[in-house]
């Protein structure tokens, strides 16, 4: 090869994602969008470069820090996607005949120069839904339906939804709540130290655990039960805070039990934020799934089906030298019947082109050779157990739909 | 509301997909995905940013000009992803123990600094198939199947695919080929009159169009016979150039008769293309859909689902001030049996609500009022023709399931 070679490498947070895994993305992908569409969420898409005043509209300092932002060629300053709220906000700003409520679902990358870590990538997929419109709490109801039966779909039986009401800690300084939102990573004993250290009370801690469910709350538990979720699956959590960021009402997190990762997502009610595009106050409320943890709990638990571990192609057809349209006949019936299939694309004998069918996950594989062709049979070998069988052409794709 | 207002704007050639929108993008996508699987291509996802060295491997000039490029807070130089292709020649030079031939699809934005025009964006889906590690005319075999099943799955029964292979215009200076390349687009007269502007005979044209079908051709197209593609939708084109760009062999272009925004797709073999990672030659052959217009080609030809006008709940659930509870319990059962569908989310009037579902496209509207839990009856009415109905439960869930 003539001149330089160029180092195959990725950044550094950044991923490939092979066959194996795109597939379990995919499957991923998949059931999250078909419960957002039996929740009457559609969905929305938006660029991955933005106005850079757009996208920083919410964050200041952290986004400053963390968004990947530069100048373009027209001088433009702009950056890439950093959350699927902001965007949404714009979108709703400024396309004024959207019908509201606004029910959206939007899954796609958003990037942060983070600090790569175990886990912590600067390149990741969220999976948002968001109800933008309506402040009643049938919004935050159906939100929180969603989201419980998203888990049961990917069979992830065992979540519990955290709620909380921001308005539990009406009067507190945002100091004291910031120590507390640390309560389940720090532990108690922390959390109070840190209380006293920063000059509020210990017994605050037990004063906020104390504190009864809010008005909201209740009504949205109560409707929950009538919406088919499991009172038991929601668990009023008064020290739950999110951190500081744009929440006004109902706050709530999921954990998968079992799973030591974190909380696979959460969200809640901000009804401030698009006021930032559009100048008059429009209410909101959403959650996001964290993708990567997702995996990762789906992974832990073996909730992935397990056929996504084949080949996407059921069968290879085998190729013998003359005989190559048998092959590409055969193909082609198989796939009109809806058969995923590959044709072994090289010359070859058969122990080479059966190892790749091995190699490959490919569960069946297909002769169509000369002696198949004199008896008029095709031959279907079992790649697992080694079986082989003659059939006809009809017999082989009855079968073979049917494996 | 505080602060400044953000102006809510995208990009100039950055594009917002609105549901109506995005849903049709994502059915062309799934009609894609389900063609490729058919023949056996797994799907490959790649990071966006990327070193720029890796992605300049190829590109020199134009890519110096059109890429997105910046440097990181690293300090690193990274780029954009602007094609597939070379991405997928880092991945088969970066991972070793990939089986090969790989197959793969990919389906991700790309992003050039164009000059933003028609039906001509900075940021853009493509969609791949390629067969790295094959240079048996089988692979070409596989890949056109492909990329012609793709075209009758989605409808475009007038598809056509132009091919040529590169060898025909061996000896020639590529100046002379790049003026040739631009036939379809100029004519046959401007063609004559700009090679002899550059010192070629104008007779060169038609020897070029007198030069039979190669080897390789004859080879392909008596295959793809044998793959059920009628002849007559490949058409030997030995006018057909693609650029310079990096192609060693067979090369075509999907064309759709009566859609006049040019060819929908197109692609080849590169031999020679991994080799700037890899260090060694690893032939490949690929083809890309350009998704936008595909997208404008169902559109002109009226081609996209009926369905997809309508809203994706197919009924909207109406409440009534404290008939709350019983709306969900009905949303929650339509939802069970697999129908999407979605709860009015605000206290209203009927006539609010019912004009909610006709903007939206939503073609039923459910009642559960007093007057309906009274008679122990759900109302079920017909968004377009205004008929109302008085079921049980039990006889709603069956109807709307087969709605």
């Amino acid at each position: 090869m003539k001149g330089k070679l160029v180092k195959p490498q990725t950044l550094k947070g950044f991923r490939d994602f092979l066959p194996q895994e795109a597939k379990k993305r995919q499957y991923i992908i998949n059931a999250l969008k078909e419960v957002f569409e039996l929740y009457g969420f559609e969905p929305l898409e938006t660029p991955v470069l933005e106005y850079e005043d757009v996208l920083l509209g919410k964050y200041g300092q952290e986004g400053d820090k963390l968004m990947y932002r530069f100048t373009d060629k027209g001088d433009r300053n702009v950056a890439m996607r950093y959350d699927q709220t902001v965007p949404l906000a714009r979108i709703v700003a400024q396309y004024q005949d959207l019908q509201l409520p606004f029910k959206r679902y939007q899954i796609q990358p958003v990037w942060r120069a983070e600090k790569p870590q175990k886990a912590r990538y600067r390149e990741f997929l969220q999976c948002d839904i968001d109800i933008v419109g309506s402040k009643n709490e049938l919004a935050d109801v159906e939100i929180l339906a969603c989201v419980s039966k998203a888990c049961e779909q990917l069979g992830l039986a065992a979540f519990k939804v955290l709620v909380n009401d921001r308005s539990v800690f009406e009067g507190l300084p945002t100091s004291a709540i910031t120590i507390i939102d640390k309560l389940n990573k720090a532990g108690e004993e922390k959390v109070r130290e840190e209380l006293q250290k920063r000059g509020f009370q210990a017994q605050l801690l037990d004063q906020i655990k104390k504190k009864p469910a809010t008005d909201t709350i209740n009504r949205v538990l109560s409707l929950l039960d009538a919406a088919g979720i499991i009172k038991e699956k929601i668990v009023f959590e008064p020290t739950l805070a999110r951190g500081l960021d744009y929440y006004t009402g109902l706050i709530f997190e999921i954990e998968i039990e079992g799973y030591s990762g974190g909380s696979v997502g959460g969200g809640g009610r901000y009804d401030n934020l698009i006021g930032i595009f559009a100048g008059k106050q429009v209410p909101a409320i959403g959650f996001a799934f964290g993708f990567d943890r997702l995996y990762e709990a789906l992974e832990e638990q073996n909730l992935f089906p397990r056929k996504l571990n084949d080949s996407t192609s059921k069968t290879l057809v085998t190729v013998f030298p003359g005989y190559e349209n048998q092959s590409f006949q055969i193909a082609s019936q198989l796939r009109n019947s809806g058969i995923n299939c590959e044709v072994y694309l090289d010359e070859a004998n058969v122990a080479k082109q059966l190892k790749y069918a091995d190699k490959k996950n490919i569960p069946y594989a297909i002769f169509v050779g000369p002696d198949e062709i004199k008896k008029e049979r095709v031959k279907l070998r079992d790649m697992k157990s080694g079986k082989e069988e003659e059939l006809t052409k009809e017999e082989l794709l009855k079968k073979v739909v049917n494996l």
